[in-house]
């Protein structure tokens, strides 16, 4: 009942993106905040260039950056589109696999349990995520602080470096 | 955001037992009736045995049945023990794995999500699974009508067989 890696890695990289508003930021350069692989973050970013949410720059000062304010990606959104097929329901049976499909209840069950966690998630938009940007960008530069820019001055200020 | 197969097969077995409450059924019978694998299903068994949903017993005539009214049996309580530490969150961090987890908001989220879930099914009992026995009757049937007593008769009764 956990939602997949794809999901992590796409949330996580949305957070990052929201918390670096003001510049592209390079996938090296949110795998290393994180500790994750970078491969894998490729293929998030391609499926969030797809569907709208980060646009991306090629070239030696490239990168990616959201293509709309955090307060505008529902978090529900997000979700649907990354676990795909799967969001739709979390009923295991196809008539193929499951001999009592057609006659199932569960399924429906199942369903509006799904509908349920989905109108919570849909209910908090990427901002929710950053209601503490201080918090988060001291946790993120413990991880990887080479090539980025962003970091706090003595006074809480981020100040790009 | 599926449930897991062992979730599946508890269902599916608790669905089962209870479309025939009135005898033992055995674990060939149960893999037979949804074609899928005794050895797993053996698993499935033994922890059902464990929380007191279902009793056993041994011999020639042995197997399992309900311990309880399918009325009595919350979906809720079924899942939460199947999905066990899964659960509780749909979260996929810890401080060890996410680096962002002591101050990301997203786990508190993801929990109201996945009480908002668990509400539903904890609104259901097994009972509502069994609404159609005749329909459910009938596609187990087609599966595997070897040793399996409970059968229709053309009035739509059940009769042991």
């Amino acid at each position: 009942m956990r939602l997949t890696t794809f999901s992590d890695f796409t949330l996580r990289t949305l957070t990052y993106l929201a918390l670096h508003p003001d510049r592209f930021v390079t996938i090296n350069e949110i795998a290393s905040a994180y500790s994750i692989s970078a491969n894998h973050l490729m293929k998030v970013v391609q499926a969030l260039a797809t569907t709208g949410d980060v646009v991306t720059l090629r070239g030696p000062h490239g990168g990616l950056r959201l293509a709309r304010p955090p307060e505008d990606i529902r978090l529900g959104d997000v979700i649907r589109r990354t676990e795909s097929d799967a969001a739709q329901t979390a009923c295991f049976g196809t008539p193929e696999t499951c001999g009592i499909q057609p006659a199932c209840v569960l399924s429906g069950i199942l369903t509006n349990a799904l509908n349920a966690f989905m109108a919570v998630l849909d209910s908090h938009t990427l901002a929710d995520l950053i209601v503490e940007p201080e918090s988060l960008l001291v946790l993120l530069d413990k991880n990887g602080p080479s090539g980025r820019p962003c970091k706090l001055t003595a006074d809480g200020a981020h100040q790009q470096g």
